[in-house]
């Protein structure tokens, strides 16, 4: 038999539907979807805005990665030679992605700040245009174009979460939108590990935090840069922190929930959202995600981690005697419940257990919470003793 | 000092920029973006069809997890019981997304085929209205609104790739493009591994054919609807199959190069291009990439398996001599040259080994191929063995 649909049958369906489907976009893979449009919009803004006979001798910039890019992506267009000083812990993902743009590349220290310290430093030594990633009136600008952006899309829109880490991208977001928009409400999020700007705030005076290394690590920045923490001081509302292991989680959840691959300093307004640190309801809420460029390698540490800490990957330690047939009766249980093994080993070193017992240790990725329960309850029906019980209880329940 | 930009400086800077960088999308983040957007297209027009007193007793549908969602989705839209049959192989997340809408879910089979046999069975038993995934008319029209979409956003598009399971959303696109513009060239992109609608076209007759369990379980569908057959083959010009490993391999890619979240059924049509499948050049082309349902403990699964496959995660396996000190002078050398070690094991129970020696196995995540052939280099210098190395330079070449 023959069977037709017609042009219009599936645009009067259209219109039945439009409200309850999502458009899908049609987006251009590109080598520039591969690198980081929010940082370009920066140093597009700096560079076009220099005399072209200035950078011609070539562009020295600091970066913990996607700065760099933004860059290199410039100098190319512009055609200037130009110099990266990247801090040694940046992803190697970063570095490469950075490399490829036919640039010179530096590694130096552990922080965007060491590294920006050496940047200055070869600007000077080679008489060269130092292109700074956040403290540059040029540099905001660039970047405040997100925020024409934003306003396009969601005119109403009452909180702006935006990540902080040298606070480029929020102070020119912020002074565009307060000029638009005065009341929508600016929000900066860090890392708790690298609260530069929070700490800064509370002394009114941008200093050099400590800081821990961090998954967030594009915005591991020790200290505000003096023009930008002016602006953040006269537009900002609020600032909040996240911790590391809530930067994990929401990395996770993006991918889950929303399909979005977020770096980790990508990830931290979400997380703000996710674990309720802005107390607010039925509000407009844009969460600017900046970045994802996340190492692959890294992402399946952190979602392994943050499985663990959800979890849903658990340990299970069992007591069984020494001798053949219990490992295949042990995993006979987990398998009869649909549950998947990621890991088993067993071990006779532990020294509290009888002689002539071992342990047994699976690692199992469990779907709901009564498949556990199950397990351990099959397993003791079989006369297998499951330790740690407290842990395994207090997931269950 | 104070510091300032203007709402006018941003404007202007905007328009010098816009040209070079990707506008950002605002995303709304609700439930909605959870399900699978092009599937509910099918469902919602189906179901919207049908008078409200018809489908008032409940809908039956079986789905290998994306239909499953549209069809819960539209019930509890239109008010109304519904009962989804999905394959016992259907990922976790997918049966969690179901079972979420309050919907009866039933598991049944190893593939979409079992578990629509039993639908139309309980359909029948149970005097309620039949939702096939894909060999229906309103289905078809309704997937059809896709198109709509890509020529709105892509009028002169040359080649439109779209993933085939069963073929509806193959069929409704193409039926829609090739009436507004007939010089597109329609492409269908199965897996290896369920070739159905590839064999069916050879044949000329659709068939059942055997299947293997394939990574793209959304179009693991061994046999091509009536319907959606006679379409496909008016308006399908080409088809094209991809294996597992291309597959696994282009759902690292689409993460890594466009950040994307893709599940094997999503990634095939990126696959073809990648794997060079379709021989032309200079030509717009559109990869519909439905959808991103991955259970991120396979994501972390695939993702490895690629890595290894691209020869980024490798094994060194070290012939040492037993006693203190080795293992430290080994790792080392893997640190000196900034490479991850991933996991690390020594085993003496090799029996082709001298009795005074043991292997050291480390798993190595390297950046550059170099890094690879420097560390053999390094090991050998300090007296020890790397076993097989025509492997090893194999990979370094």
């Amino acid at each position: 038999m023959e069977y037709d649909i017609s042009r219009e049958q599936v645009e009067n369906t259209y219109i039945k539907i439009k409200n309850h489907i999502i458009k899908t976009p049609v987006i251009y893979a590109t080598k520039l979807s591969n690198i980081t449009s929010f940082k370009l919009r920066g140093a597009l803004s700096k560079m076009m805005a220099l005399e072209p006979a200035i950078i011609k001798k070539g562009v020295v910039a600091a970066s913990a990665g996607n700065h760099s890019q933004g860059v290199s992506f410039a100098a190319n267009l512009l055609n200037v030679p130009a110099t990266i000083v990247m801090p040694k812990t940046a992803p190697i993902s970063k570095i490469n992605a950075t490399k490829n743009y036919g640039v010179e590349v530096i590694l130096h220290g552990d922080f965007f700040d060491d590294a920006n310290k050496k940047a200055l430093e070869i600007a000077k030594t080679e008489d060269k245009v130092f292109v700074h990633a956040f403290n540059d009136l040029d540099v905001i600008i660039g970047q405040g174009t997100i925020g024409i952006e934003i306003l396009e899309d969601l005119k109403e829109v009452d909180y702006i979460l935006v990540p902080i880490g040298g606070g480029g991208i929020l102070s020119g977001i912020a002074s565009y939108v307060k000029a638009v928009n005065p009341n929508c409400k600016l929000i900066g999020v860090q890392s708790q590990n690298v609260p530069s700007y929070y700490e800064a705030r509370k002394t009114n005076q941008a200093f050099q935090v400590q800081g821990k290394l961090s998954i967030a690590d594009g915005i591991a920045v020790k200290q505000t840069g003096d023009i930008t923490f002016s602006i953040l001081n006269k537009y900002v509302d609020d600032v909040i922190l996240v911790s590391e292991a809530e930067i994990a989680e929401t990395i996770l959840f993006l991918f889950e929930n929303c399909k979005i691959v977020a770096e980790g300093a990508g990830a931290v307004t979400t997380a703000a959202m996710l674990f309720n640190k802005l107390n607010v309801k039925n509000k407009k809420i844009v969460c600017v995600l900046s970045g994802g460029n996340i190492d692959v390698t890294t992402f399946l540490n952190i979602t392994n981690r943050a499985l663990i800490n959800q979890r849903r990957r658990v340990v299970l330690k069992i007591d069984a005697p020494l001798g053949h047939g219990h490992l295949t009766k042990i995993t006979n249980v987990v398998d009869s419940h649909g549950v998947q093994i990621h890991k088993i080993s067993d071990s006779q070193l532990e020294n509290s257990l009888e002689v002539n017992r071992e342990i047994i240790r699976l690692v199992v990725d469990i779907n709901r919470k009564t498949e556990l329960a199950n397990i351990v309850i099959d397993l003791e029906k079989l006369g297998y003793t499951v330790m740690e019980k407290e842990f395994i209880n207090s997931i269950t329940k």
